[in-house]
This record gives structure tokens, sequence and C-alpha cells, in this order.
């Protein structure tokens, strides 16, 4: 099956299946990031006490962590959810907001990477961080480095992890360290309303979910992602109507619109 | 006075009175719960602090409680507040989010409904589980049984507290063990807007604090706001432009509005 | 240069430099903070962890403090962030939310007054409460008083503090202590939605980054802010398509429009 046959698919079960996808993320994106699940056919369920965690995520379908807005109390939750979600046998989805910002940030992603994530989502200068974390890349944070660098990174902290690894941005790429899937999707206004890498990070959740292999489950929520802001990119007058157009679009992709308007190699 | 003229009245009276409604609520539904409010005209505060709690509950002139992403010591605030509530005389609403989930949250809502709230609101599938819980209704935590079995525990679960329960969902009800009214309002769409349950809980308080009968006001509250959900859902292209049509509707519910499309019985 | 035309410098320098605003502020106004921030240019960034406000705080370009949602232990972040911000010589922000309601709000504020604000913005009702904490102002809480006397406790409160004091209601006015600058611009509609003081706050924050005299800052922020709410106002249907209007027009908000439309003297 071709990359756009495979995402009218996995877009088609998520809206059957609507998987429960546990999310443990920061208080600015929870709002955006439930509304996206929900928009795109999934279950979202926001739940963050050490008390429930383990308990929560091995009956979801995936869980997504999200350092944004952390502190040490909720680092101590989301391994307890890690670790319950890999005995589940669930798959887990890692997003290092921030991650070269503070050392709090730092330490916390090299623990949850221990952890061993099925993907991780990040911008180009948190991935790059995370492969000089982890060893893969001793090159440091700087955020200035072109796309070829980071994707240099991505697929070296994809094979030193044994993960996938999506980079957003300009361009956005999906790697397992071996493939290089490229996605062209998205739209330059999408960067001007916040949490929207959050929200993908917890729509990735749900197509790893029903999808078999993560790197497309991955590439493909990225893609359709990307498309959604694009068509409401069209008729978007800045970034609160983006916003507006973009839960709109995540409800009505279907196949007519994938085949039309994907972006995926 | 007949049911459509007690709408007319109480919902000019929460824009003339714009009560104080103190919201204790999950992170995903601060912000939606506190524009619901301000949309219908009433004044929303959130605050959480077991510090702050009493002293604000005392003043306010109604209290929800929503355990949507509890911790152990949100709970303790919750009870705080409302011990301060019932002492000053004052309303409050329990929202039961994701009760059958976890044990924290089956423990949690046990204490909270031991303070008896004036209203209780969840979908089926959360109060047949607080039904289990007080012993009202043995059944335990099954959401795929129909209509008639919730509306069973509804009136059970507010028979044994002496209280009024509210179950929303395909159809809505509400009922104080005896008498049982019915809501037609709504639109399928809503629940693809995450948080409407929760701001539903809130605007319920605003309602509670300008009327004489709990009942009545509850399904007022709810019929008010499904109505306002069918009239966003004319002009709605999704999910995205829905939320923001409903909050729209609700500032504009008028005795016109209401007249024509109120639907409670 | 007179006010217009450095208004119009200002908003410039955001959209080119787009400062990094580090806010600490409350659950409900997350969101609509960091979308104010990044609709104007800016770089918003929620962080509230004791273990990295003060690491973070240094790099940012400005630091915004609101107690909306406070706690005992956000308070002592927010004390550790506001002093590694002044000691990097950064500016602050402080959004006194609700001060007047309960005993640990005036506590907070208190302490948090004592290290010297760079501005402090608050609605009537909360500037005279402060201004009555500092001993400025013995007159106390009322908030039903007429804004001539919230003129005079904003004058009085800038130079207890040494800072600059805004006060948003009905009218808007700036104050250092000694010039007094008034601000014409807004939308009766505003206030119906939830969190636009706090968004405001945040955005004060990127206009004191860019600008050289605080005063200045604050007071072109607070009109051009008014000013999209007029803009989004002219097309809206109520308070939730004002919300998306908002952050359209902060996003589009150039020479052209700030000259026709703004009002500050």
């Amino acid at each position: 099956m071709d990359l756009t046959e495979h995402a009218c698919l996995l877009r088609e079960r998520v809206r059957e299946r609507a998987p429960l996808v546990h999310c443990i993320t920061n208080f600015v994106a929870m709002d955006t990031a439930a509304n996206a699940v929900l928009a795109i056919g999934g279950s979202p369920a926001m739940m963050h006490a050490r008390e429930e965690v383990a308990e929560f995520a091995a009956i979801a379908d995936a869980l997504t962590i999200n350092i944004g807005t952390l502190s040490p109390d909720w680092v101590i939750s989301m391994k307890i959810a890690v670790e319950a979600a890999t005995r589940a046998g669930k798959p887990w989805v890692f997003d290092p907001v921030g991650v070269g910002a503070t050392k709090l940030r730092r330490q916390s992603a090299t623990e949850l990477l221990a952890l061993k994530p099925t993907v991780v989502r990040g911008n180009a200068s948190e991935i790059m961080v995370l492969a000089g974390l982890t060893g893969a890349d001793q090159k440091g944070v700087d955020s200035t480095r072109d796309a070829s660098e980071a994707e240099a990174s991505a697929r070296q902290l994809a094979k030193a992890l044994g993960c996938v690894v999506v980079v957003t941005g300009v361009l956005d790429i999906a790697t397992d360290g071996t493939r290089m899937l490229r996605i062209a999707n998205g739209h330059p206004l999408m960067p001007r309303v916040t949490a929207l890498g959050c929200a993908l990070t917890a729509i990735t959740g749900a197509f790893l979910a029903v999808g078999d292999e993560p790197l497309l489950s991955a590439a493909v929520a990225t893609a359709l992602f990307g498309l959604a802001g694009e068509i409401a990119a069209q008729e978007a007058r800045g970034p609160g109507s983006l916003r507006v157009g973009l839960m709109d679009a995540l409800h009505n992709l279907d196949g007519a619109v994938i085949r039309t308007g994907l972006d995926l190699s």
C-alpha cells in the first residue's frame, strides 16, 4: 500500500476505533491537545496523579508525555505512567518541550528517554539536545543549525534509542534510524498558535494506537496535522481563526482531502 | 409558571445578578468553563488552594467541584470548600468526571458525595458508577447500558443522597428522585469539543445561585446549554467553530430564542 | 516622537525581536496569554517549577507574574523567578488577580510588591487594594468607587513603589506616579472573555522587553490590546468570536491600523 492509502486507512481507523489516549501534558496545551484528539476522532484523557496514572495508562490505548510545564512531582507520575504503559504493551510518545532551556528539563528528559519511548517528537533544537544527552550527538543545543544537522541528529537519536524520531519545523521528517520519511504539509502561521506541536504529540498517540508500524503512524499523524493546518490557513485571517479552522479541518479530514493534499514521501 | 417561562426568568436573573461561581475544576476545562459562565452572564472564579478556598466559597454564590484532573491535594481543597459552602448555605454541584476509571476517583467521589451535593451532573456511565458506590445501585460500571438503566440509577442516586441528579448524553434528564424532567436540546457534535460537560457543571452553579428549586435550575441550565449548542451547530463547520458559536449563543440567549427552541418537559 | 509613532515603533520591535516572555500565570489564562503573546509576535514560555524558574527568568527578556490560581508553592516559585529576573536586570510585571478576595492573596501580593515590580497591572478594585496594603492608600477594598479614586490610588501606589501602575476597566490609565497616560481603546464585550486582563499582562512583558521607558511600553501595550479588541468587536457575534478575532487582530496590527485607531494621550 502506498503512503497516501496508508494515511487514509489509519485516519479511518482512528475514527472507527476512537482510541483512548492518556495524555500527561502541560497546562498550556491541555485544552488544545484534548480538542485535537477529539476532532480527529480519538478519545483523550488528561490524568497526572501518581496515585492513578499506572491504573489508567494500562487501560488506555496509548500514552503521551510532554514536559512543557513540568515539575519534579509530575515527572514522577510520568515515569510511573510510562512503566505501566510499557508493561501493558502500549505505545508512548515523548515530547521534550524546551529541553535545552534548563537543567531540570535535561535531567527529566534523560530519565524519560531511558524508558524507551516509541516515538520522540520535537523541533530541531530539541531533537539535537536529546541527541547530545544520549551521547548520540555531542554537538549540543544550538538551535540555529540547519535542517540537515537536525536530520542527522534525528537519525542518530532513533538508532541510539531504537525508536522513531519526528522533527517538526519548516520541514518535517520522521525516521526510525534507517528509513527517513519527509512531510511537506503544514503552514507558516501554525507556529503562531500555542501548543500545536503538543497537540500533534497527542494525535500521534492516537495513530500509534491504530497502526502497526510506529514510523508510518507517526509520519501520517504529522502529515495529516500539517494538512489540516494548510486547509485552515486558506480562510484564516490570523492565528485565532487558524486555530478554529484547524479543529474543523481535523474533524473533516477524509480520503478525498487526504488524496488531494497529502505530501508525504 | 410553565417550564419555558421559568427558563426565561432564570436566564434573565443570571444576566442581572451575575452570580459569583467558585469553580474547582480540571485543568482542561478551566478556560471553557470560565468562558461559558461569563458568556451567559455569571462571574466565574477558579481557586483551589486549601489556604483560601473556605474563605472564598463562603462569599461566592455557588460552588462547583469537578474531579477531571484530580490529585489528592486538590481533593482536600475540594472538601474544605464544600464544607465552607455548606456552612454558608450555598449550593454546590459535583461533576464526577471519569469516576469509573480509577480507585482514586471512586474513593474521592465517595468522600465528596458524603458531603451532600445539591446537584450531581455526569454522563450515564458516571451516574451508574456513583449509584453503585452509594449502594443505591449495585450493578457497577458498565457504560454500555441503555438510557433507561441510567434513568433508574439517577433516580436511585437522587433519592439516596437527597439531591438532584442530571444525566447528560444522547438524552438528558434531571431528577430529584421523584420528579423527572427530560431535555431534548443538544447536538451530536457537542461531545467532539472537550470539557463541555464541565462547562455545563459550572453554568449549573450560576443557575442554582439564582433559582429557588435546584431541580428546575439544573434542568434549565442543561436545556439552555444544549439549545446554545444547537444554535451554534447551525453554522458550525466542525468542533472548532462549534465551540466559538456556543460561547456566542450563550451570550445571546434571550426570551425569544428560548421560547422558540427550548425542549424541556 | 509622539505617542502614536512610539506605539508603531514598539509594535514593530516586538515583531522583529520576538522577545522571550517568561509567564508564571494562572491555569485559566495560560492558553490565552500564550496565544496573545504569539499573535503579537513575542515568544511566550510558561514555566513554574522552583527548580528551574531562576535559570529561565535570567535568560528571558521579561517576566510576568499573575496570582489568579495561586497556591503557596507557586508563590515561592514566583519570588525565586522575580529575584532572578531582577538580578539579571530584566523587567517584570505583577498582576494581582482577585487580591481583595482572600488573605492568601493579600499576603502573597504584599510579598511580591516588596520585590519591586516594573509594572503593576490590575482593575480598579485590585489597584485600590494594593494601595491600601502598601499604606499608600488606607481606604480599603471597595470596588464600587469611581474611576477618579482608582486614579488617585494608582498614582499613590506608583509613587510608593517607584513603579508604573496600569489600571484597566471602562477607562484605562497608566502612571509612574507623576505622568498619567489615558487609553480610550477597548470594547465593552472584552470582559465577557476570561483572562484578557491576564493576556494583557503577558503582552506588557513583551513591550517592556523592547522599550526604554516602562510607562510608555505599558501604556502602548494596553492601548494596542484595546485596539485589537475594538477591531475584533466589529465583526464579533459574541464573546466566542471576539476572542478569535482578537488574536487575529493582534497578529495583524500594523502602522496603518495603529495610526487610524490608537486613542492614547
